[in-house]
């Protein structure tokens, strides 16, 4: 046995989340599935980083799985990617001890979040953005992001019905930059976990206080309420993507 | 009576082209079934400037059409995009004199076909690129671009089925770009006339060059041989994209 981690992109938008789910087309599925061909195996199980929901989508998922033999890392990742749908991608295949594990392992993860502006939908970006054609503040945005960073009770941005009682979760990084040229701007989160929905909850809070609609320290407020009702909107799943996942003694790659 | 002219935008992933086919999703059928909507008939008739195959995108296909009435040009944008579905786009609306055709009124085309370099397909831009993953030597493709410009005899480049006997069209402009930072190739042509998958074959043929499999000045011949088995393969309609259409008195804008 060889423990493996691979790292990998993939297009959320004709899949039903990452999960394994029956009767449905899954990442995790489509990747045990794979390589219970190459084991010559019934059922093959892979552990992941986390979900990632129906359309969203990822630039750096990491799953670990033990492997029989000793296979060198460039024939996995070539005969991974010949297995493949071609909505998903294997960028990186490595040896890792043994007690590596994508989720428990995992130290922080970074998420993006793609707005695109302009009046409406752009034909070509429709799955892979959200579209708020409404006029935004970002210096507003900026100053409710400052709020986010650190430590704090995310209750209010957690969709119901995940079984994690404890949501204290710390963000070190919130950004938003504006990209001109695509007519974009782009939300970067980056933290030691985030909750079912969260990084969706907060995008669509964001973009009400950019327009004005909600006070600019609202999130301060959001922390002590702990009532999802409150923060109400859900952005897109098309705009969000899992870009990095980060493990003990790794630097954050920017 | 008024005469429009609409610019617009779309994804042809799924459509079965542009044309109107019976029990198929059309451009032209989803155009004419808002229109008729709007002027409240039941058959409502648009001229395109051309076809575009199933896959084929565009960046601004031209239509035009008589409306009842005098609408202004913002009114019929407005309501055109509140009908249309999320993959096109209306990007312009002009009142042009009862004469304009869009297609025997245009003077030229602008295609543009964008090659994925890299490995493996990217999971994002499999419905927007053709991929090739071989060498490319693009000085030899811009040496053949060079063959390419000029009036020419297109016979080996035009697939059969189409009622068109005279292949005889003038390239003004072929062009190849590197995108470094895309990873990305892209090929431009600009012309007085393209005949049914001309691009995607002048596309396939100058990828051989490139590679080496083929002469650097095979198009001299191909252009003498007249015979489409000599030129072979057809690039993925996931690439093309419809960049402009050109009339009458109007610059080509880069």
């Amino acid at each position: 046995m060889t423990h493996y981690k691979l790292t990998l992109a993939y297009d959320g938008t004709h899949f039903a989340g990452y999960q394994v789910q029956p009767n449905q087309r899954t990442v995790q599925g489509v990747l045990q599935k794979a390589l219970a061909k190459m084991a010559k195996v019934d059922h093959f199980h892979i552990d992941g980083s986390g979900r990632t929901d129906s359309g969203v989508h990822a630039l750096g998922q990491v799953v670990s799985f033990d492997y029989p033999g000793n296979i060198p890392v460039e024939a996995i990742l070539r005969a991974m990617n010949s297995l493949m749908p071609l909505d998903v991608e294997i960028l990186k295949a490595e040896i890792v001890p043994a007690d590596f594990h994508a989720r428990y392992s995992a130290t922080g993860k970074r998420y993006l979040y793609r707005v695109q502006r302009g009046r409406y939908t752009d034909p070509f970006k429709r799955l892979y953005t959200g579209h708020f054609p409404y006029k935004l503040d970002l210096d507003r945005v900026r100053v409710a992001l400052d709020d986010l960073v650190g430590t704090h009770d995310f209750s209010s941005f957690a969709a119901s019905g995940g079984e994690i009682t404890d949501k204290v979760r710390t963000i070190y990084e919130a950004t938003v930059r504006e990209d001109v040229a695509a007519n974009e701007v782009i939300f970067e989160f980056y933290g030691n976990g985030f909750l079912y929905n969260m990084v969706r909850i907060l995008v669509a809070t964001l973009l009400e206080i950019g327009t004005g609609r909600r006070d600019v320290h609202d999130f301060l407020r959001l922390f002590e309420v702990k009532d999802r009702q409150q923060a109400r909107g859900t952005a897109p799943a098309s705009g969000l993507y899992l870009k990095e996942v980060y493990y003990d003694g790794e630097q954050p790659v920017r």
